[in-house]
Parts: C-alpha cells; sequence; structure tokens
C-alpha cells in the first residue's frame, strides 16, 4: 500500500511537519514519492522516484516553507507499474483553466476503460488511467468548473464504478478544495483554535500549533494512517467521500 | 527580456554548469524562474515566483545532479502578467499521452486567438495562451504523436503566426526531441568529442568536460546569449526553427 497525505486550510500553511511524519514511512514505501501545493491557481510539484527518505527534493521540501492552501503528497510503493518518474504520484492535468492533482492508494482491477477524451495516461499506472478517465467524465459532464457541490454530485456518481474495481483511497483537487474518497484506509483530522501540541507517531518530533497559528486559522489534514498521537483522527468509511473547503469537510 | 535554456543531449546529462550560468543573470530576472527536466517520458519541474539568486528550490538544481536527455529552464522577467505561480515558465500539458514543455522568451501583441480546443491557459501571460494555441493546433493537424520531421514541418506553418505578433523566441520539447525558435536573441552549441573546458562568462566557474563525459557523449545547448566564453555558440536567425535530436541538430 502507498501513503497519502492531503492537507486543505483557511490560510496558507506549510507542511512541514506532517510531510515529515509521511516521509519516516518511506522506507516500505521506497518507490518515488511526490507532492503537489497550490499556490493561487499555479501548482508547484515535486516528484522523486527516490525514497522521500534519502531524497534531496524530499529533503527540500522538510525544511523549505511552501505555504499553501492545498497539498497532495504520495509516497509509492509499486503495485502496477515500473518504478519511473512517469508513474509517480500526484498527477496533474489542466482543464477549463484551472490544474487538477490526483493522487490514489490502492489497486484496481481490470479497470481500463476507453479513453476518447483529451486526456490519456503518460505511464502504465492503473491510477494514472483512472485519473485520465475521471477527468474525461468531468468534461463531459460540466461546461465549465462546476461550483463544488456540483463536482461532488458528480464523484458521487463516478467514484462507486472505480471502487467497484479495487481499493480506491483517493485525493484529488482543483485548487478550490480537497476532495477525498475512503476505500481501505483513510483518515482525516481539523486542527483549529485552541491550538495545542501534536507529536509525530513514528518520529521523535513535537510542535506546538498554538505558538504557530492565529486563532481564525483551520487545516484538515487527511492521512492514510493517522500521523500524530493523542489527536482525534476520524476514519473514513468504506466508499465515502468528503470534500474539504477552507480547513473543514463541508 | 526572459532568459531561456535548453539541453538535448544523447545520454542523460545534468546541467548543473549551465544552469548556474543562467541563474547568475537572475538579478535582473527577479519574478521567477523554472525547469523542466524529462526522464524517459516522466517530467519534473520546479518552478518558483523567487528569483533564481535566492530560492533554495534553485539551489538544489544547482547542486543535486538530475541526469536528463531534454531540459527546458526560464528566468523571468515580468512582461505580462502578474508574478504568480501560474505564469512562471515552462508550461506543461499532456497530448497523446506523453507531457509537452513550452517557454518562450518575448512579448506577443495582440495575440489572444479564440482557444476553442482542449487547452486553456491557468495562468495571464501571452506565453500559456501562445503554448495553447500550438497545442491546439498540434492536436488538430494530427492523430496522434507525429515523427520528429513530421511535427518540424506543422510548426513551421504555426510558429510565422505566432512571430508575426511580436518577439518569439522559444524553446519546445516532447521528450523526444528539443525545438527552438529564434526570433530576436538565441544562441546554440553543440558539445561533442574532443570535450575540452569551459567556463561561465558571469561566474568564475569552469568545467574541464573531457572528464566527465565519454568518446560518444554529444550536447546541444540553447540559450538565450552565450553562457560560456571561447566555445563557437552561433546565433539563431529571426524566424529560424531548428530541432535537436540526441544532441545535435537535425
Amino acid at each position: 500500500m502507498c501513503q497519502l497525505l492531503g492537507m486543505n486550510a483557511n490560510t496558507p500553511t506549510d507542511v512541514m511537519f506532517s510531510f515529515t511524519g509521511l516521509a519516516t514511512r518511506a522506507d516500505e514505501h521506497k518507490d518515488g514519492f511526490g507532492i503537489g501545493f497550490f499556490e493561487g491557481k499555479g501548482v508547484r510539484l515535486f516528484v522523486d522516484e527516490h525514497s522521500a527518505r534519502q531524497s534531496p527534493v524530499a529533503e527540500l521540501v522538510k525544511t523549505y516553507p511552501i505555504h499553501s492552501n492545498q497539498v497532495i503528497a504520495h509516497i509509492r510503493k509499486a503495485t502496477q507499474g515500473r518504478v519511473a518518474l512517469e508513474n509517480t504520484h500526484p498527477f496533474v492535468r489542466e482543464l477549463w483553466g484551472r490544474y487538477w492533482v490526483f493522487a490514489h492508494n490502492g489497486d484496481l482491477k481490470d479497470f481500463r476503460p476507453r479513453l476518447h477524451g483529451q486526456f490519456r495516461p503518460v505511464g502504465d499506472t492503473d491510477s494514472e488511467h483512472a485519473f485520465c478517465w475521471i477527468m474525461q467524465e468531468l468534461a463531459k459532464a460540466h461546461a465549465g468548473v462546476p461550483a463544488i457541490d456540483e463536482l461532488g454530485c458528480t464523484l458521487r456518481e463516478l467514484l462507486p464504478q472505480l471502487h467497484r474495481h479495487g481499493t480506491f483511497n483517493m485525493l484529488l483537487s482543483n485548487g478550490e478544495a480537497l476532495w477525498a474518497h475512503g476505500s481501505t484506509k483513510l483518515h482525516w483530522l481539523v486542527r483549529q483554535h485552541p491550538f495545542g501540541a501534536a507529536s509525530l507517531r513514528d518520529e521523535d518530533v513535537t510542535v506546538n500549533f498554538a505558538s504557530v497559528t492565529t486563532p481564525r486559522d483551520r487545516v484538515a489534514v487527511i492521512a492514510t494512517e493517522p500521523l500524530t498521537a493523542h489527536e482525534p483522527w476520524q476514519a473514513f468509511a468504506p466508499g465515502e467521500l468528503r470534500v474539504f473547503v477552507d480547513g473543514a469537510p463541508r
């Protein structure tokens, strides 16, 4: 299984703490990593086919505070597709003049729908194929960027068709909101005022969020497994889709 | 004027030396930088809206040897479009299951053709608009990835239509070849056996290529202005299009 990390915030926030927690799990997930940051409508994507433990790119992400409202990260253990840069999540496509960022954890069996539209996979993973299919179907269902709730309705129709083929934990963002779909393992958490301290489960790192936030800051974190001890992480139900806007589930 | 740097090689090669030369010119070109590396069909894109002089991302690119056959880099001095991540070159799109990377130096006046196809700009630069138009027209002209020479024929029809609107120095790659179009200022150079030493014009850095190459290595470098002293840089004629394959012009 790969590991996912998502962040949705009402104010640009860095993910150095959470990404450090994710990267400690990279021993078992050594087949590359990637992280995409929305900054306004722009996207900054760092990918490396080396483990997040050793990669100098991962080191930069852990130490350079990139402030973003929407982040999607992934560390990979290859199930389908070679270990290669083009198979490294997250994947990015443009539709309606916006970037869309997607990462998937799981394994889809026998899911190779015909792609007749404008989106084609560059690599050979089931995940990128599924992403291209989602983008194709979104492009058919709407004429331009739909409102967040409308897009949620369309995804609620599309995602069960994927989930039926196997494990489909997923994160998707267009910079305005972050959609998370649970299948076998996905957790979420909201951090807001009054902020406390949190400690990573896998590494001896503690952050006192009260000292680095203002009372109006709010951040939702989504991760395959809870990254911290003593915080109220909640599990997604199988097939549950949640959309996060301004740091909270909607 | 922005500054462009392109590299096309017959063996995966790092561009730390040339990028260091480019980054020294970032004092005047402080509105962001970007660099895209093809690794097989995959693309690794580093962008930052900070100057390549100060950016930790640029520091990584100068010190982490990323080996690639096709590189396109750009340092930006904004003429059209705000200083923002979504306006930072190079731009990337997917077509026919391949990534396409594009960077532009210049300024197109009154060039806003209607985009009726699948490619829309995310930011507000003339450059990204021109790139979307090129991709749209390529998608209309071919049913799948064309051979390099066929693609060159199509570009020879398309690019004069852009050049007519202003300055259009451009680099474009799909990972197989690198197309360079000269307008006002663009130079190229091939380094091959027997390799010598080269010194950056703007910085006290010298590399003896003979010690880091094999006799069959060949690298073409394309840059707005010659990056090194005492090497036979050649200027592009206005309107000249060249395609570089395996480290040499074709």
